[in-house]
């Protein structure tokens, strides 16, 4: 099932199991049936986190008859049930596909990070971990994002699983030959067991997983999502600076283009005590929007031309590339935005001992090189940190918690 | 050996063994030298399936002298003797390169689709086969197909294979330098076990397999062969059907350009007792050749204007779609023949309730999506064939029977 | 670090290391620091080949403050000591990047050369070695080298490595956005254990050793340097003939343009009694510098406007490609130039037994096509070797001697 698309409702599904009660749900076995024989409307979630050995596959109009979901006699739930480690007493949910950042709520984005902690871990530890040997990742790129692709492909082999994929699958897939999203995401998600999307349009991911019968990742889809971003940003908060609650956060750049810094307010917004400080040239001034969100969430923002005063006030300085492609023909504009706030040794002066400098990359001149020596500099751990948030992902949709 | 030329002959290589004689044979131990020792015109074939840990290969002019074939001192085609599987008691052949539909007589046929059959358990039970491990698949793709291509890693990895893969040989490689095809492959044959490869140019796939020391499967070569996306569509017939003696089957669309319906025709005139049907319009209509040939194997055939006719008679409804591409200027040639021949909901109403829709993907307007979720609808149940294909394939070329 | 600038010292960092000792060294823990830490023209070795599993990565500032690099409380070089093979007794030299062909001495070439024969037997006779399993290689290719290409991944995962690909990453990644080298670096060394690197621009692998912390190898910068062809040449000389001192080499072709022959040259000057026959065009004449550089050492070299006398005095056949790219609008003096030395069967005549002809590929119609049956004919089984010598590079860099 698709994340909900309502924009602030948590789309996450929370259910009450009662540990071990082998319980052989109607609920359950039509999962990965969808394709031949949902009702129209009717939905219900990909249940079954490892649905490939454990599901029945329907090749045949004869299997289909069959409505067992067993292996070795065992219904499928209740081997769920007892592979699940403790997250939370009692209390399990089950994650789907990755949409969007809105779909997670703060207990949720808590239990991932403690995985991607995890992960941290075996990355550093194991020599070649084999937690996902045996599944198959497919890298559905419509457009290219090398640096998103090798941190998802990183990932999967960092965990032992396998990759199918496709840099540039909008020139080179039967995408050209007119070939619909859905027809070639039935046809993938029977090469592999979970899919890994880039779109250039914005809903791409959200139609992508309703049609999947495997999980779906939203890599970016346009001017649209780009949730692992998201959530790699909020974990990297965390880990710096120790807390998410309370935190002071500048937003330095492009805040009306960038997807990034748009997602985070959303996110940022589920803990307590946050307060936003908007620093950005007049042209790319962040929206009415995401202030008027942020201001029905009773969250603290304002918006400042001093960088300094800021940067001196702050825990996180997170600074944007103005995105020259934006600004088209407006090339003095774009040089304007561009040279405005730039973070420099004087900047590093100012800021607390505790603060870091974050930035999503690539990088222009809005970060001067001779702040990568110093501790504070954190854009390049946050970029490590996106393969332990999506190794954890991995983790998630494939074999559970 | 590439397969023969013949149109008509098999070139399976039928080949009675007695068990466990371990003869060392000196048509044998010639193998994979041909690079450096073969005399013009001579051939023989890649007799070792499991060449690479078998076979001494020749690195040096000093090794070249030496005239063994052997592994810890057991010639090789007695270490075959020994792996081989019950496939026919008595009676063994050896496939050594895939290159067109016409190489398979029907009990290689047969055979194939068993192991397709264990394709599919491996596939649906097993948690990451290893049956392929150490092997190492060049997929050499001269123009994009990122379907078959996709598939084709997907039969790799999901029996434990490797992948070095090419998207784009045909821009990228030695070939835009002026290499030649018999170059490439004599290079990429020392980085590999078996080499997979779509061209531009019909009969590229026979050079290839004619140069290398290591099996090839084409994955289509221009507008000649196509032959496991035929084998497929016949698979899918007798795993939806149930056999494939005595089915009627009706072929729809592009009949004059598209290499599917033609292999089709060929493969499917081996069987007894078929009927086909020809549902084209005027401009794309099916050609004599394809007609002569199967009237001289005494198969019935006749032509039709009335898909619903045709459709209420068949097992087997077989879609196609029309190629643009083909038309070049005549646009409305095109659009009038695009919109003739649809698979909707009313062909679905007159379909037998054991018949199948197919098609081999990418699927335009001509089956409409409200189709899908019909149970008769099995073209993405027989995309999904064709990993299991390509898993028989690469098992029987790599490991043998 | 990066390999010495200088051109004619070697960079290679030969040690002295007291078995055994598992001394604690300052020098050693700041390894892996470089991007935050280091300070102007400090810099300090790779010390850790096994360094993603033995030290600790800093991915925090608190991290950052800890100064133990342990696994499992053994200090890393004590571990480092007891997993050396014995190479040299007593005494030990350390490999961090491989970015020129100067930077090997003939102690170090020796010594790959030993490896590179490792790696024939495991090629040839180990059903997949697990040497490298865990290890992940990244293959960042600036422009397009479909050979260079494989010939890496294939190395890796014979040695049970994986592998990310970068097919053209000039084009698609966010060097396109304008982020340098550096950056891009520093991204993907978050991602894999070791980078190869092919770019557009002379210098630019020096440029990545220097930003790396994990081991880069050269896989051709521009006009620059293609070390790993250099060696492989080498390595086939000493495979084929059975010796480097005294031997006798025509280059043959385009000795202006071409970086390996000019490469070659270098590398050979390290040993004794070596002839060097330079027959060329006039107008891609080899340059003075390499001429100037042969004689300083004392290497004998004369020009040759007679292919038949040389090949005929020779050991070793060196022909190369005229590159049709170098002579712009001057087509007929391309034509003349591509003409005038041919390989042939009259050459093959005119060679002794015991010698051989070399060609780095692709070869267009300077070697014709029925010299390949020739034994002598070497330049399939040169390219086979670059992938022992890519094996035996991997596995120094990775798990080192």
């Amino acid at each position: 099932m698709a994340a909900s698309s309502s924009l602030f409702s948590s789309s996450m599904h929370v259910k009450v199991f009662a540990p071990k009660v082998p319980t052989f749900s109607e609920d359950f076995i039509v999962c990965h049936r969808k394709i031949s024989c949902m009702e129209p409307g009717y939905s219900t979630s990909k249940c079954c986190p490892n649905s490939r050995f454990l599901s029945i596959k329907m090749s045949s109009k004869e299997d289909q008859m069959k409505k067992t979901c067993q292996r070795n006699g065992i219904p499928c739930r209740a081997l769920k049930i007892e592979q699940t480690t403790s997250f939370s007493p009692g209390l399990k949910f089950h994650l789907d596909d990755v949409i969007e950042a809105q779909q997670f709520d703060r207990d949720t984005l808590n239990a991932i990070f403690e995985v991607a902690r995890d992960m941290e871990n075996i990355e550093k530890n194991s020599h070649g971990s084999q937690l996902l040997k045996g599944y198959l990742m497919a890298t559905l790129f419509y457009e290219p994002s090398t640096r998103t692709r090798l941190s998802f492909e990183s990932a999967m082999k960092r965990l032992g699983g396998e990759v199918l994929t496709t840099e540039n699958a909008r020139e080179f897939s039967s995408a050209a030959k007119g070939e619909t999203l859905e027809d070639t995401i039935r046809t993938v998600e029977g090469y592999s067991d979970i899919i890994v999307m880039r779109h250039f349009e914005s809903g791409a991911a959200r139609r992508a997983a309703t049609t999947a019968g495997i999980p779906v990742i939203n890599a970016g889809d346009g001017p649209g999502q780009h949730p692992t971003q998201a959530l790699l940003d909020v974990y990297t908060i965390e880990r710096e600076i120790g807390k998410l609650d309370g935190i002071k956060i500048g937003l330095v750049g492009d805040l009306a283009n960038g997807r990034t810094v748009r997602s985070l307010a959303y996110l940022l917004a589920k803990y307590k005590n946050v307060k936003f400080y908007f620093v950005a040239p007049e042209v790319v001034k962040m929206k009415d929007d995401i202030k008027d969100y942020l201001t029905s969430k009773e969250v603290k923002w304002e918006e400042s031309a001093d960088l300094m005063e800021v940067a001196s006030e702050c825990d996180v300085v997170y600074q944007t590339r103005i995105q020259k492609e934006r600004f088209g023909e407006r090339v003095n504009l774009y040089e304007a935005a561009k040279g405005k706030y730039i973070v420099n040794q004087d900047v590093l002066k100012v800021m607390q001992s505790h603060a870091v400098v974050m930035h999503p990359l690539p990088r222009l001149d809005e970060i001067t090189v001779d702040v990568d020596a110093d501790p504070r500099a954190a854009y390049f751990r946050q970029a490590k940190n996106g393969l332990y948030i999506r190794m954890a992902l991995l983790k998630l949709l494939l074999v559970g918690w």
